[in-house]
C-alpha cells in the first residue's frame, strides 16, 4: 500500500523534472509576465471553458459561436508568447494522457469482461 | 522523457501487486461468475450510467427516478457478493484518485497562478 505511494511519488518528482514540464512553466511564466498577454490568454480560456461546459451540457453551439471562435483561435495563434505556451501545454498533455492510460490499464482490464459480454 | 514513462509503469506494476487491486479482481470474478448476481450487477451498472449521462447533460432527475435510484440501490446492498464487489471498488477507488491527485499536482501549480489572480 505505502508502496503504491512511494512509486505515485517517484513519477511525480520524474514529471517535475521532466523537460515538457520545465518548458510549459517557462513558457507560462512569460506570458504571465506581460500584462496584454496574460489578459489575452485569459480571455481565450475563460471562453473556451465556457465553450466545453455548453457541450458537456448536449447544449447545441450555434454557427455563430463557431466562427467567434474559431476567429480568435486564429488571432491566438498569431500572438507569439501564447502560440509557444499552446504548443507546451499539447507535449504536457501528450505525456500526462499517456500516463493517465498506463496507470487506469490495470483497472480497465478488470472492467474488460463486462464490456466483452464474455 | 523515457524516464518519467519508466516510473509510470512501475507504478502500473505496483497497482496490480497491491491487495487493493487483488481483492477487487476476486470480488469481480465471484459476481461474473454467478449468472443472477452478474445480470443485476450489469443491470445496476447501466442503470447508474444512465442516471450519470443525465445529471452531466444538467437535465433534472424526476423525484420518481430518485426514489427509483435508492430503492435500486438498498437491494444491491442486500446482495452479498454485489456489496463485497462494491466496497472493493470502493477502495481502490480511493487509491487511483490519491495517485491522480499526486501525479497532476506539478500541473496543477503551473496554473495555480491563473486562479490566485496574482
Amino acid at each position: 500500500m505505502a508502496n503504491i505511494y512511494d512509486y505515485a511519488y517517484d513519477l511525480e518528482k520524474a514529471i517535475r523534472k521532466s523537460d515538457e514540464y520545465e518548458n510549459l512553466r517557462k513558457a507560462f511564466k512569460e506570458v504571465m509576465a506581460d500584462p496584454s498577454s496574460r489578459k489575452m490568454f485569459e480571455d481565450f480560456r475563460r471562453f473556451q471553458a465556457d465553450l466545453q461546459l455548453k457541450q458537456m451540457q448536449g447544449e447545441e453551439i450555434s454557427e455563430e459561436e463557431l466562427v467567434n471562435a474559431q476567429k480568435r483561435f486564429e488571432v491566438i495563434r498569431q500572438h507569439k508568447l501564447i502560440s509557444e505556451l499552446m504548443a507546451m501545454e499539447d507535449r504536457m498533455n501528450v505525456v500526462m494522457e499517456d500516463i493517465s492510460r498506463i496507470v487506469s490499464k490495470p483497472l480497465d482490464e478488470v472492467y474488460q469482461e463486462l464490456t466483452n459480454g464474455t
